[in-house]
């Protein structure tokens, strides 16, 4: 049900182009999914989303047990029809969120205790408790709960997490009952190289449907999360999905591409579109900026997304400057296609066998871009 | 160029159905017309509104020549190419938002000077700046620059308003230049019923192409707006299109087609979107509201549009408690329907020849309505 199909590796890195088949459809990998915390990726609609490429989208288990709760979702019949989205759907465990968003945490090996940012209610997140969310909301693929060390962190903390981790996964695997949906692990280990084979080495026996490499864009130098990934993205069986999870720029996508990984997310495209930012070929565009004021062109002109094949630069930085809700809504359509795009091009080039070159060629112009920062940059 | 044909005259009322032609496509009436004041109706796309039944929309020469000035516009190629809307267009003439929104005003027979409430810049607008801004916009109907006097007001400062919207007609016509526009009269007189006879008297002898009713819904009671209205729409030629500002509940729609009324505009769908609010066959209903928590019915069964064919009350709920802006989007596509669907409905009972039995079941419900206040009233 959960099959993963490699259809080409590239012959001078570790990238491949796959099929992540699931219950409500196949994932076409190396693919950028976009997020819908709330189960809704803001300001878009389920067909902008399909317009835009997407094939899975997040949501994510801590902000819907507390908003609106699983149990108004299952009453629904599930996230699919919820929020209204055929295709396939992951949710992360709320591990994550709970490590960095909510106050008052008491963590055991039990699992953790917090206060609820909505009412101030008590609430006890565990793995049993997790997959029981999950299994509520009915995502495709569910995530385990792990825990998240922050960054910087000593040897010993990451290590404690690493452990607790692991405990927890095996908890995880123990309730997980719906033979529908595949149980993605976490791998964690900080930025210590060590720690990472480690835990992989320890998760790869549980033979999952998946693996995520958890942890990283959490503060660390981007240098540090490169290697991790380098590290750790080829310990993780190759007949399976591997997730890099919170990382969706063009540059960090790329080299994550050439470790090997499938699966990318991030809020970035929708977070920097509510800043009146677009994404263009792996630039970052302030619209507010003067020179877009009479600047009659689409915003990417190879781009075959609504906002580009429809309206201006122009007409898209009055928006902005206006405060137009339906700028958000613009740029969020032009800054998803981008992301998802750009992984699309990259799958097309492993299939092609011209990978390598592909990639340099990026990696090129994103430096290059990163050293000389434009002057409409965010 | 903006012939309009009346296809059906009611036999029992002033009610008629009819085709407004202009440059970018036919108008059939009675029709409402979505408001787009800064060349984007909020949080709507081109795409949802022609989804949504909508064929002339409307911009705002005030606003626009605020921002983004309407050289901008004019350099994209016009208010249509600029907003990505490709069907009619009518441009109110900046007349009542002169008199309603900005500060420090000085009226004359010239025009009238303000503060820009962006700049602070001093600012006049004219009968003839009112026109070039308007020809500059590009958009089909273009409306004459008006004074729109207060409510309450004497009946000596009404007085004074008409005639110097009179004299400003007369200056609105001889400044006109482009025969792709057409411009409206707007008949202006008050809660004076004689003076709306005077004024409509007046304008008719000019012929134009179409004929408005403004001045109305500026906080008068409902009952002196029917009065007018009634008074009025029978007097202006029965071979132009009747085109009734600002308004755009289902009651004062109702009964002014019923006086000969083709055309509205109001901005209360996506502003009561924007509120967390769904207009449902003519109630408000807040969707903040407990009992829609595990509703999982769509807004209404009978609307076509994407928001009631994709998802529940419950989901909508969700979406407004948490405030994404999702929300505001699908309650705007619903509301702009839903009232274009009414005008719709109005239309096929006169081509019908049933438009008394149909307004008299619309009567009967919505004053019903208005007297047993809903709980999940606004
Ligand atoms: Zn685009
Ligand atoms: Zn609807």
């Amino acid at each position: 049900m959960f099959e993963f199909v490699c259809q080409q590796n590239c012959a001078h890195t570790q990238a491949r182009a796959g099929l992540f088949h699931t219950p409500h459809g196949a994932v076409a990998t190396p693919r950028f999914m976009p997020v819908g915390t709330l189960a809704n990726v803001k300001t878009l609609t389920p067909e902008h989303l399909k317009a835009a490429g997407a094939q899975m989208v997040l949501a994510n288990t801590y902000h819907l047990h507390l908003q609106p709760g699983e149990d108004i979702v299952a009453a629904a019949g599930g996230l699919h029809r919820f929020m209204g989205w055929s295709g396939p759907i992951l949710t992360d465990s709320g591990g994550f969120q709970v490590f960095s968003l909510s106050e008052m945490r008491q963590i055991s090996d039990q699992g953790v205790v917090f206060r609820s940012p909505h009412d101030g209610q008590i609430i006890e997140l565990s793995p049993e408790g997790a997959i029981a969310i999950q299994e509520a909301l009915g995502a495709d693929v569910v995530m385990a709960f792990d825990e998240c060390p922050p960054y910087p962190a000593s040897r010993e903390t990451v290590i404690q997490a690493t452990q607790r981790t692991l405990h927890w996964l095996e908890r995880c695997i123990a309730a997980k009952q719906r033979p529908d949906q595949a149980l993605f692990a976490i791998v964690q280990g900080g930025v210590y190289a060590d720690l990472r084979r480690e835990c992989a080495a320890a998760m790869v026996p549980y033979d999952l449907p998946g693996y995520a490499i958890g942890g990283v864009s959490v503060g660390e130098p981007n240098r540090a999360m490169h290697e991790i990934v380098a590290v750790t993205a080829p310990l993780l069986p190759a007949h399976k999905p591997r997730y890099l999870m919170g990382v969706g720029t063009h540059l960090e996508m790329l080299r994550a591409i050439a470790a090997g990984v499938d699966l990318f997310d991030c809020v970035i495209p929708t977070r920097l579109a509510r800043h009146g930012c677009a994404i263009v070929q792996g630039q970052r565009w302030n619209l507010k900026n003067a020179r877009f004021r009479r600047d009659y062109e689409p915003l990417d002109a190879t781009c075959p997304c609504y906002t580009c094949t429809t309206f201006s630069r122009a007409y898209l930085s009055h928006l902005v400057r206006a405060k137009e809700l339906l700028a958000y809504t613009l740029l969020s359509i032009h800054n998803v296609t981008e992301l998802i795009r750009f992984t699309q091009a990259a799958r097309q080039a492993i299939l092609e066998e011209r990978f390598a070159a592909f990639a340099a060629e990026w990696e090129q112009r994103l430096v290059v871009d990163a050293e000389e920062p434009n002057a409409a940059l965010l």
